[in-house]
């Protein structure tokens, strides 16, 4: 395959005009002396935070539930996604793990989390983590596990979270009340990266940093819903001034309803209104995103005006490294795994995925 | 009047050993290539928000007082301060500003604040701003206002902040509970100042970044009390980090307690408890400091770990510049107004002042 005089956007050598040569890898890249481009080729995106999309939602999800999951990732220009469980019984994350595809990992959001912080989680079903992985994994196979959202003030964290870390699964921070000392522990003994920052989080305060205050002050990589509603399009913005574009990788969080109409959803088994594309449950809190992630990037970049390199740092990049993957790179023998767009950053085609 | 081999902190410069001859001022600076130096020269400080050290109050005080309020400052390192005053009627400040001597300039913080974010001020008083800067001038004569606190979201904000403006008086933004669009007009019309950031101002929210976030967001310069009270040491190294040492100007917003022992006093008419050096109202609500300027910079080296260069834009150029005045280095055809100093930044000496 050849694509001819595009924009190739590359997290590590940037962006320029150029022709490449690929079929399973990029087998050469040329580059052109030429300005016009006719369209923007990126690495395909990572949503490493994603509970489910039109009317599939991971906790319910049978095996053909999450192939068709594939295949509506794969539009949103997605080609690596964790489909994502909120807070329920063990015996439960069970269940999905045995639906759950060979290639795909769950990222686990609770029941590990802090009852203040749950947001949209069923408090019922929140625990404390055991001391070791090795319990958890009498429910499910350690390989089908990618990302573990915990909050780091729970019984056991520390424990737990290095077995998880000696087994190669990816520790998140996450709805979370702990303060300043709290979140510097964790931090201090390489727990670096927070779930949908700053949301579910306890708030900076001027007399204890808190979490959010920790996410700004120490070099966490965070999560972000850019959403525009999660939060405001400024901190977005304040998030990438304070922390640069190495720092940030972009999730969704969206559920079941997005892609659908607005009305009632469930997210895990708590009932769920979407009006005008927002997610809450009765009580006002916000319950997961409708965002796709085809959106997602749009926004992101509308918000911090970043560079194409930035944006391809932030929706892929950053979270395979993150991940420890080879991936989200655009250069000879690397997996060919590429979305084009136009100039308003619309997705053309995806390849190779 | 020599110093030889000393080590001299300019904040434009930079930091040498050399050789300073000087009389009001400085007449010859002759660079050496010692490293080693036996005390460090600094411009002397500014202060511009204290209310009162040592017994006297601003607001209560006599000629006499004034004069006395000079010479502890001096022994400070403050070769310019702004007596500060709290919220209280017109006519007081009328009476304040007939003792106050020649070359002292007033600091109003309040009557002009928000109710919500009060902190230690008297409600009572709080009121509107007029229209016009000249309906203050009734009370008080032009001349003897250096910097006026006000909340942006007050009725008249833009048309009274202008007036004063064209006069010459400094608006700092402060005792605020804007939101962040009130924040980002007042930036935007060239009010870029904050009254000791953060306290007494709207905290940020994700959805709404407020006063505080809009302090992180917009090029601001900030009034710091670094006292590690106001706000934890990491929140003054997050400042730091984020703004820059440009962007911050430490005070002390220290009370007439300030180098009295624990005990009763008052603030305006407010009566404060000081337990451990910490000023508070009968409800809890911080008061003021009792933080000394020599400490001050101690403190904000301690937090920060900046250079003495730094030290010197935060301790005395950053409030010279914002001010519209020519102080605040050290080199030829400058006043020679210096601190002198040991490695421990304990005050040895102060000159010409």
């Amino acid at each position: 395959m050849l694509l001819e005089d595009v924009l190739i956007v590359d997290p590590v050598d940037g962006e320029y005009v150029g022709t490449i040569e690929f079929d399973k890898k990029v087998e050469k890249i040329v580059r052109s002396n030429k300005t016009h481009y006719n369209s923007i080729i990126m690495p395909a995106f990572v949503d490493p935070h994603i509970h489910g999309i039109m009317g599939i939602d991971t906790i319910a999800s049978s095996s053909n539930d999450f192939q068709k999951f594939k295949e509506y990732e794969a539009l949103e220009g997605v080609f690596l996604f964790f489909p994502t469980t909120v807070t329920c019984t063990l015996e439960k994350l069970n269940d999905i793990s045995n639906n759950l595809p060979d290639g795909l990992k769950l990222h686990i959001e609770g029941p590990f989390i802090s009852e203040e912080r749950k947001g949209a989680h069923n408090e019922k079903y929140i625990i404390n983590p055991p001391k070791n992985i090795s319990e958890l994994e009498k429910y499910i196979p350690i390989e089908k596990i990618g990302i573990i959202t915990i909050a780091p003030e729970k019984e056991n964290f520390l424990y737990f979270a290095d077995s998880c870390n000696e087994k190669g699964i990816r520790i998140s921070l996450g709805h979370s009340n702990a303060n300043f000392e709290t979140a510097k522990m964790a931090y201090e003994k390489g727990y670096k990266r927070i779930t949908h920052f700053p949301n579910a989080l306890s708030p900076m305060h001027h007399r204890d940093l808190n979490m959010v205050g920790a996410g700004f002050y120490f070099d966490f990589i965070v999560e972000i819903i850019a959403d525009g509603i999660h939060s405001a399009p400024e901190f977005v913005d304040l998030v990438y001034k304070i922390k640069g574009a190495d720092k940030i990788i972009l999730v969704t969080d969206s559920i079941s309803a997005t892609g659908l109409k607005d009305g009632d959803y469930l997210l895990g088994d708590l009932p769920v209104k979407v009006v005008d594309g927002i997610a809450r449950l009765s009580n006002g809190t916000i319950a997961g995103s409708t965002l796709r992630f085809s959106q997602a990037l749009k926004n992101f970049q509308k918000f911090t005006k970043c560079t194409l390199q930035e944006l391809a740092k932030v929706t892929s990049y950053n979270a395979c490294k993150d991940l420890g993957l080879d991936c989200g790179r655009i250069a000879e023998g690397k997996d060919a795994k590429f979305v084009q767009l136009d100039n308003e950053l619309n997705i053309l085609k995806t390849w190779n995925y």
